[in-house]
Formats: C-alpha cells, structure tokens, sequence
C-alpha cells in the first residue's frame, strides 16, 4: 500500500507527532469539504433531503449505506451493521438484547476490569433498571473461567483501552457459546486499528466507534452489528421509531424493523454521518492485514527503544501478550511525562493511575514519526522534564 | 422586534415558501462558518479540543453551556438542561427515571393518541424490557380524567405533531401533582413556537428536539430538563460516563454527576453541537411572547383565508382549541395536495392518514408568503391539480 500517499489523505498540524489517534482520530481532508456539502443540501433541499440528499440517495438511507461501509472493515455481511447514536447507547442495546435471548432463568453480565468504564455503567444502570441480574466484573485473565451456566451475557472490550491487551475473541465465542452465553464485543480499539472477522468469530453482537481509528471526528457516530441468525429474533429495548418497520405509517404500537434496521433509533446525525461518510473514502484502499503488519512494526519499534532507551518506564504488558495498535508504559509521573511531551509536539496521553498510551496509527504515522517520539521521551526522563510544575496540573480532559 | 432582519439571519431558497420549519427548520446563515470553524479546531487541536476547543472554553462542557442557552426558551433555570443523543433516547431517559420516582408499587405510564409514536414506541420498549407495568394511551381529550392513582408517570407531547392541538401543561401537572404522578413533557412542536414555562407548570422532566423551530439542522442533539428539586434523586438508566461524577477517573463503579448533568450519556457530537449553538443565537434577539402573538397571526390568517376560499379543506382543530404553531387541514388526498403545491415551490407536509400540516414560524415567515401560500393552495383545490398521477406517488419520507 501507499503509505505516503495515505498520509496525504490528513490535515496533520506542522510540529506534531500524533500519536492520540486512537483517542481522537486526526481529520481526514476530506471531511471538510463533505460536511459542507451536506450544509448545501440542508439550505437548497430543505425538508426534501431525508428524501433527496446524499446526492439523490437521501439522509434517511445513510444508517444502513455507512454501516455497510464499516462492516467490511470488521468481517460483517452486508446489512449486518447499522450507524447512530453513541457507543454507550449502542452497549445498552446490545447487552438488553443480549439479556432478552439469553432467557430469563439466568441474568448474569459477566464482564472484566479492562473493559471501558462506560461500558461497566450502562450495564450496570440497565440491570438496577431492570431490578434483577447481576453486573459480575472480574479481571481480565479470569474471564474464560468465569464463564459458568450462570451468566447470560459475556460483554467484553476487545482491547483493553488503557493497556492494549487483546483478548481472543474467537476462542472466547466459542467457549460461550458451548454454555448458551450470548456474546457482545464492543471494537473501540478494534475497528480500524487491526483485522477483525466478527463473522468468524461468530459474535452475537458487536459495537464500537468511528471517532477512533476511524477519524470520523469528535462526538462521531457508534456502529452496532447483530449476527444475521439473530436479527429477527432481536427485541430491540430502545424501540425507536426508526426502528419500526413502518416509521412514517406513525401507528401507535411498536413493530420492530426487518433485520438490523431494528437496531436505528431516533432521527440520525446527518452533519456527523457526512463527516464519517468522507473519512471512511480513506479506507477504501486499506487492506486490513497490511495494515495491522506495519502497526506492529512501528508500535514494536517503538516498544523496544523505549525499552533500551527509558529503563524507568515499565511496559503495561508482558511481550507475549496481544495487543492491539497501542503501547502502554507505566510511570508514577505518568501524567506529568505526557504533559511535557506534549509541550514538545509529541501527543500521547495519560489514563489513571500511572498509564502512559501511545496509538500506532500506520495510515498517517511513519518510521521517522516514531524514532523522533522515541528522542523526546528519552530526553523527557533524563532531563526529568515532567517534573516541572507545569506539567503536573490536572486539567478536566486527559 | 425586527422580522426583516430575522429573516435575513437564515438562507432561504429562492423561489419556496417554507411551510414546514415545524419538522425540519431552514439553515442560519451562521451556521457553515461555525461548523467550519469547529472542524479547524479539530484539524488543529486534535485531542486537546475537548479542553481547548469551542475558542478556549473546551468541547467537552457544550452539553450544559448550550443546553443554558435552550433553558431560556422554555422557562427553565440555569443547570437545568443538557444537550446531546437523540429524543427517543431523551424519553427513555426521563420515562425511567420517573418510573423510579413513582416507585415501585405503581407502574402505569399514561400518554395519548397524540403522541408521536416514537414516545409511544420508547415507553413500550421500556415497559418490555422492564417485564412490568404498562403503557396506556387514551385519546387526548381523556387524560385529565384517566389521572388515576394506579398512574405513576404522564407522559404527553405538548402540542400533537398533527393537528397542532395543545395541552394546557400547568392544569395537567398540578391535577397530576394531586395524584403523585411524575410528569414528562416532549416540547418537541413548543420550544421555539410559543412561550414555554416549566418552571411555573411545575413540570418533572421535559425533553425536545432542535431541528424543528430551532433550527439547528437535520439530526440536531435533543435535550432533557429535570426540575432542580428532582435532580439529585434522579437514578438514570442510561448511565453513560459522561454522566458520572468522575468521568476522568475511570472508576469500575457507577456513581451519578452532580445534577443535571448526569443526563448526559456518552461522548458529545460536537459537530452537530457547533450547528446547534449557531442556531441559537438567532435567538439571542427573539421575545417569546412577541414570537407567539406574531405566529398566531400568521396562522390565523392562513385559516381564515383557506376558510374562505377552500371549503373541502376541514379544519383539523375546532377553532376554539388552543394550538401550537402550524395549522392542519383534513382531506383525503392530503397526499397528493401536498405534493402539488410542493411542486408550486410551497413546502408544507402530510401526515397519515389524511392531515396536511403547515408552520407558520415568524422568524422568516411575512404576510406575503401567507397570502401566497394560501393563493397556491386554492389554485391546487380549484383546478383539481392533485388529481395528476405524478403527485399521488408516495415517497418514503412524506
């Protein structure tokens, strides 16, 4: 693949080295010029662009258009995935779902301390809402255990956000599946960032978000994706009207959609799903393998001068473990280091208590990118740089 | 106030007299710069926007800055409001938090056959999902004697997105006090159409859109009001991160944000947010009760001139039924009607099975659009013109 020429595809700020993309993905060129197009259609089209935008498609169609478009990148059947919402509304409606299949004789979610906190909260808001179940969180290497003829519902993030610990999703489908768990994957740090194949794997539901990896920018739409056998057999809990498999009859009782398309809720982003149409063009000429061949090739170089380099900064996870498109270091002075790299224009950034995360992000980031990053974090921890009192404020956002 | 120069703040096809800013509101002119702008400030903050974006103040705090903004237009004190997710989601939210509220013995939701569906559909997702209670709908003029102890929640969208009849919400949430029950108002067809007052009605939880009289663009973020005196006792169900009181923390357990802003859910659209905010400041200049007396004007002389001059239009309200912004008219080819003026350059809207359905939004609506839609109309019903095959096609989005 062309790399450079992918880099190209990105408004990069001059002086930076961005390795936060997984965090916030950087913009693609050619968001800009989408989003502006869509503001086009809103003023000349008027109301006629639920019908008539998206270049003669029309808005209404784009949940289902843009969900195709992702799906490809994590090993889904067309019509399979669906765009909107957010990535914590998206994990209520997969894990009560979840629930409702699995049965009532059992309501165990049994989920690990990796997982993303929001994640750990919806389902925990869902099971107080419901007044029966249980939340059961354990850590991470404890899952496959865990997994007794108690719990209804495995719901795990496929890369642990802080560390980058990846778990095996097809060997833990399969043991769930051997004793009738349902299974939901939230891709967070999975979709874009290596392959993932849900199908194969045999995921029941799978969600994530596009403002990652995917670059569709801040507050950008969450994808959801339901296995094609369970699709008719989904009860949808936030029952929305363009869920409903005749929206615009607008008859007073629910009757839930054909396939994923019972998945969509209220009225969807049209400025937002514009920017994530435009960042997904990028992806179009990204072979996943390649792609995830020179993410460990630079997250590898940067692992081991680091290692060589920074003798006090401790890797979050042993070399044998998967991980994803990320490396995580450990620091006392976690949040002071990041802060003093960024003053010198290299952006990571600082999850509590003491982890330092760095995305390898290959479609903008090169070899050079890398060795410079690796020059600053040395220079941060001999001149002890982070321990200025300027880098030690807390700011709201880390 | 001074209508001209309110017009003159939103770009207006030429040629089209827009009759349905109730259902999706015409583009300001404010607000591409102010898209553009945001997406710079990714471009070229990248993570750091969610601290430094918005020109300093940070992304991250749109949700309530913005939803103080909405405040104002509906009566409601500031830190009562947040922004962000869709309505549906809104009425999730605010219907099981006040289920909980009402507590456990009595778990009827009571709403009407003037709700749009998408509420009828939410609480009948919730009332599922539960395994318990019941969602009853009545017909509009039978709430007040269906206030019954057995309810616990009421649940109505102030003005019916067809007729445009409106409830009086102070009368129906003091009878509604006397009984206990919890009170959840969809201000979707009133925020932005006439004075809105939650606080003085006394009501617990009103949520609403702002792509219909606010005109903040297809997909626009709805909000949720709780009253002051409920915020700290309010469980949500959708326990999203941005909701806790540490989000920044990454804690394993959930424990609620201070206030209002435990509404908020998972990461903000910012995108939207920025068109959002623009949008308001239309509003900066605009009296509520100016607004009201104009638009009554408007719509009624839109009334009586169809009156006259097209008798097998019926009026869907008797004239003595207090209604919202738009005017409705029955006919059994409302279809077709609507189309053939939409043809003529004059947008209003149907609405199964039979209603067409027009908004009279002062902002940039004058006399002489009334006068001439009314001009069309009458054409249309005079020389049949609905008869023609091309206009009975029906669309998926009508």
């Amino acid at each position: 693949m062309d790399w450079e020429a992918l880099r190209g595809q990105f408004h990069l700020p001059k002086g930076v080295i961005y390795l936060d993309g997984n965090s916030l993905g950087p913009m693609p060129r050619a968001v800009p010029v989408r989003v502006g197009d869509v503001m086009e259609e809103w003023a000349d089209l008027l109301i006629r662009g639920w019908n008539e935008g998206d270049g003669g498609g029309g808005w209404m169609g784009w949940p289902g258009r843009i969900g195709d478009r992702i799906a490809r990148l994590i090993g889904a059947a067309e019509g399979t995935v669906t765009v909107g919402d957010t990535l914590s509304i998206r994990v209520y409606q997969a894990v009560a779902s979840a629930l409702h299949l699995a049965g009532p004789e059992r309501a165990v979610v049994l989920s690990d301390e990796g997982n993303f906190p929001s994640d750990l909260y919806m389902a925990e808001g869902l099971v107080s809402t419901l007044g029966r179940g249980e939340l059961r969180v354990v850590p991470p290497e404890a899952v496959m255990d865990a997994l007794t003829e108690e719990v209804s519902v495995l719901m795990l993030t496929q890369v642990d956000y802080r560390t980058g610990r990846m778990h095996d999703m097809a060997a833990l489908d399969r043991a769930a599946k051997a004793k009738g768990i349902v299974t939901v994957w939230d891709l967070a740090h999975s979709a874009g960032a290596h392959e993932v194949d849900v199908t194969a794997a045999g995921a029941d539901f799978a969600v994530g978000c596009t403002y990652k990896y995917l670059n569709a920018g801040p507050g950008a739409p969450a994808f959801i994706y339901v296995r094609p056998e369970l699709q008719d057999r989904v009860r949808p809990a936030l029952a929305g009207w363009l869920g409903h498999a005749r929206p615009f009859a607008f008859e007073l009782g629910y009757a839930p959609g054909e396939g994923i398309d019972r998945m969509r809720v209220g009225t969807p982003p049209v400025l937002q799903l514009a920017a994530l149409d435009a960042a997904l063009d990028v992806w179009d000429a990204v072979d996943m393998g390649q792609l995830r061949a020179r993410s460990l090739a630079l997250s590898g170089r940067f692992a081991s001068a680091v290692a060589a380099r920074c003798p006090t900064l401790t890797p979050a996870l042993a070399p044998d473990v998967p991980r994803g498109s990320q490396v995580s270091l450990r620091h006392p002075e976690g949040y002071a280091i990041v802060q003093a790299l960024i003053a010198r224009g290299v952006i990571g950034d600082f999850r509590a208590p003491d982890i330092l995360r760095f995305g390898f992000t290959p479609l903008f980031l090169s070899e050079a990118d890398v060795d410079a990053a690796v020059a600053h974090l040395a220079e941060v921890m001999e001149r002890e740089e982070y321990a200025q009192d300027r880098f030690r404020t807390r700011r709201a956002v880390t």
